[in-house]
């Protein structure tokens, strides 16, 4: 069935491609400005047969995700930045349990309870290290609300191939933001579901990867027996102390996503091609980069954009390719300097890099950018 | 009273300073390696006339500390991974609004529950990016019993000068080693408090700052009334939705940091003069590092140490001097690659930069520093 | 429309006599055998724009009908024996605040967790006294699953029109047998709604009863701006210390149902004209004391049947009345003697009073009763 | 050591009653009016080897004792009227499950927050009822501060004795009264503990009552492992669904108590050998009886008291027994009329029953029982 073009919200987006992606069951908590994520997944699940459920408050959300995930059903929840900080203990027990799911996080201005209504991308470092002791991480960052369509399904597809949890890090700008878009036919989506043991109910270990360092994944009450632990674990899923079976697990889990980083990452560039200076920008602030690279053109300046879209894993190879030529980097951020310091780190030794910085609640301007470009030249 | 060198451990050596600061309440929830601080503190605090409080769970523990701050106590919270995690949200809390306290985290290995009685440095970008939006963090890590007990002394220092939340970043292998130690006679301690209003209560505006950047602090009870918020605030301490104020208020929070770094930041380094090679390591490692060093020189190696005592703010400006001479920087941790991050940002256009790095749940020894530094030779 | 014949069972007819009384709001949390009653009143309510919400706990349900009836709903929650002990807080809460509430508790055996399938009738005491500090009760106890219809409408009116919690006592009997019924047209039932002010914004007194001892009530959100306490309060809402205060408002609450006694109280007889022995029973038992007396008077015995329909306030004055004649009452229950404490006290001094109890988790059999009856004999 | 006359407060020798009959561990959440109980707990308790623990709420308080009381402690809570109807719960749980604890109520004004720092006796009922289904209740009720002393004691005798929670009912009157008092010398006092198993390990059956109903109790972290559960459960402790299990059960534990009123029940009487009328009173209000009394004899009336110490069960029989020669009761409460039903139902066809109730939140007067008896001449 061809949808039609309607005019649709960031935030209603993700709930439609959440749904496309197969989710059957959310739990959350109010939060501005996430909170339609929420309202609408309230309405449209029940008509698709799945479950929602208002927790108590956001670390029960995200328990509530972890344990229904390990039923068998593709599950999310969504929150903004407060939100965000308490379920981070939990998001590291999904990491280390091996267990898919999607937390949609629309930044607002922090710190603390900050400014509910404004846009900010104050979490790009705390997506990567909110939560403690090493662990991957994958965080995809739409801009526009087409996007945020895809990405929701790409999130809930990376869940499931690598059995984890996979951030999907929006701002207030995408979220409440509301464009024309066509969806696909979901005939045409590209849904990926957990891999399933092949191997017999007394044979199976829940955490006895394959050679692609992930293991195959039985939900419970299909008559699988295994033990779920925050604990360091050996294949069987009982707790261990043994040294050996922590290097082994702690290893395999950032390999899991190390070794399968050209499958993960993706990212956008415009008019890189001659450029001598580009843009880098995510979310939100990726519009403004647009429309300044743009007035910059027009002016004669050979000025492109680099835009990740998967921001962890950091497209960390990409950007070397193009530090080769580009002369200037200008990381324009809705924050006081997140992604600049992943980019410094990358290619400090081969380009000189800018800032384009805002944290009072406001979108990032294009003439803020265009006038730190100027100001290089 | 000359104090007698007695047999102590890291945790106690923590106690014995933060009670020598003035501590005056501590609140918290047992966790492993950390709960020798929760129980020394439960046997001392009533003795000096202070208060214990075992609390329901991490996230009220960080709580209580806040709220007994406010009424002019000083105070602390001690944790591991998983409570450091569940703490962050209240860590912000605290920042925004400004009220001195100290948190310690005893690392253990992580993610999750991971193992709960082994030595780890996985929280050392956690400490920096745990709690969501832009804020100030100072992160103290000791390496020995006796600088336990004068970082915890320091912390409260720079948590009643500076206004904030400070982070003692300890690590298992500190926490629970014994040393022998002569501790100083408390008078011949530097022990500060917070500043107080100079103004009549009246007049009192509790945001209002100083030159300094840092506002008098008025405590509860005393007459002075003021309203303390998570949300961006004016310097009433009211809610604002303002930009400019916003704008104001993030900058100002991070900038109280950026211009007091020289006062705030610390480090140690040894052999540094001549060295090659300088290893770079905090905490636990250190004593690793240290050792590798003198076998190494005894080989007519030139190496040195550097070892970070603020990790956060990073003692950025001596390692780009640093840089200019030393040819490689070996980055050992008890972690999978965190605070060689921060390395590589700040001197990877100047230096070749080498890791060690253990996540098994055992210290880091010398003959790992020392075999990568031969394999670089 | 006229409604057709249907086999339902005592929970949905609870949920459907509910909707037909008007409840708008139901939260709750599932405990067996109540919890049909929240899975049907989740699946209904949205199809009348009502609310269901599964709180995290049985407290936490309890206050949320609370709340949700002072913005003006008409709310309901169900629960079991051990839910029931943990809502008896706010059920005073509610009382003392007079916010009109029904509260079902579907009773299994007890103490504690006790048997959680099977029948009792052990809270009938409870229900009058599981709350602390002097208060009044209405309790309903519905006998079959067409009066489960027609006793959940009426704990809706009641506790509208006196303005506080009501009780709608079933038993497992009750709650899980199905029957035919008939459900009448909603437009013959009689629905009765909170009395409004009457007066203005700025002169309305939330707690200044009329000559019938019942506040008009205002609901939040309307412009009435009040003051909502569990302390002692004078007619504004706001607490008081004065002894006349307090014992103005406690009587009055009594008082409130103490002088609509007749309104309020049902019962149903049987053959109690020509009565020498009366067998009085509630709930699921009078089934069986429905059968025991036709088995008696078969054999030419003087046998009629009391059903308190209100078991609280108990229909006192009637037995009383009956006393006069009858010789013996036969009390049975599914408990080791409650409701014959209370008829002890009404008429010890008039009549035998003999005794069937049973808490083995079945149900009370005719057999156990004429048994007793043939002893008496 | 023979202790020495002291001014005390009923709450202060409610703890030093508790320390002497062996309590080592107190678990509560402040509430007025019986906060110092806690205090004091937490400065005495330590000094002989105990624990106090504040918790976070009403719950978990009562919780804690169950749990430390299952390891060999004695135990105690203490809390007023809305703790006390929070703890219901758990109250059962310890009834059903056979913990023994001692859970103290100084009673202030209801219902719900009512009259915090004012008496009262409004949970004389509750005592019996407050928890869902059947089960036994033994409440003591001091009427002295040296009586607190040793009711205290008491309820942990009984309290081990019989292996259940005992409730120690007292009201604020006694509570904050204060009174010179002498207190025994601990080697005079009888201390009970609870019986300990004979059999072995593996023999040991929890449940498994001897011949007086109680079952010997083995302490966890002894070697003795059992299962401890809310549910319906047989000998071994292991939840059951037979009729005949759970029939043998309730009834036992109902009987436990019932065959051994004699051990427990206590009261006190005065002149009731030619009274002709006689006050009925408990706690505070029987302070005003005695004076009542006095001045009516004085005027040469024939006037006694009769007073419960042991509220449940109630001194039935001997109430019988005076009611033989005894004109007139006055029953004197705190209360709109609660300990009256009870004296209602043992003796309404043998005497004439009057009331005297008091809910403004002050104590009762003598001159109002006199006025009541005046009445009735």
């Amino acid at each position: 069935m061809k949808r039609k073009a309607q005019l649709m919200q960031g935030n209603e987006a993700c709930v439609e491609g959440a749904i496309a992606a197969g989710m059957r069951f959310f739990a959350g908590y109010p939060i501005t400005p996430s909170t339609e994520i929420a309202e609408i997944s309230a309405e449209k699940l029940p008509c698709v047969g799945g479950k929602f459920i208002q927790m108590e408050d956001e670390i029960a959300s995200m328990a509530a995700i972890i344990g229904a995930s390990l039923t068998g059903l593709k599950t999310m929840t969504a929150t903004s930045g407060p939100g965000f900080s308490l379920k981070q203990e939990n998001l590291g027990y999904a990491s280390i349990s091996e267990v898919p799911c999607v937390v949609v996080n629309v930044q607002r201005g922090g710190p603390s309870t900050g400014l509910p209504t404004s846009p900010a991308q104050g979490e790009i470092m705390q997506a990567r290290w909110g939560t403690h002791g090493d662990h991957p991480v994958i965080a995809l960052t739409p801009s526009s609300v087409k996007e945020t369509f895809e990405l929701t399904i790409r999130a809930f597809n990376l869940a499931e191939k690598y059995r984890m949890p996979v951030i999907l890090l929006m701002d207030e700008v995408i979220g409440h933001m509301r464009e024309r878009v066509e969806l696909p036919d979901i005939s045409e989506l590209e849904i990926i579901s957990r891999k399933r043991p092949s191997v017999s109910k007394d044979a199976y270990k829940p955490y006895k990867a394959d050679e692609d360092l992930i293991p195959p994944m039985a939900n419970f009450g299909e008559g699988y027996r295994y033990h779920v632990t925050g604990l360091v674990h050996d294949e069987t899923g009982f707790p261990s102390n043994s040294s050996a079976v922590a290097d082994k697990l702690v290893r395999r889990l950032m390999d899991k996503i190390e070794t399968h980083k050209d499958d993960i990452i993706q990212w956008e560039e415009q008019n890189t091609e001659d450029a001598d200076i580009v843009i880098v920008s995510i979310g939100g602030v990726s519009r403004a980069a647009d429309t300044a690279m743009k007035m910059l053109r027009a002016k004669g300046l050979k000025v492109g954009t680099f835009r990740p879209i998967t921001v962890w894993p950091f497209p960390e190879k990409r950007l070397q390719e193009l530090a080769e030529k580009v002369k200037t980097f200008v990381v324009a951020e809705m924050n006081l300097g997140q992604m600049v310091l992943e980019v410094e780190r990358i290619i400090k030794d081969k380009a000189e890099i800018k800032r384009v910085n805002k944290v009072n609640g406001e979108a990032v301007y294009p003439e803020e950018i265009t006038a730190v470009i100027e100001e290089v030249l």
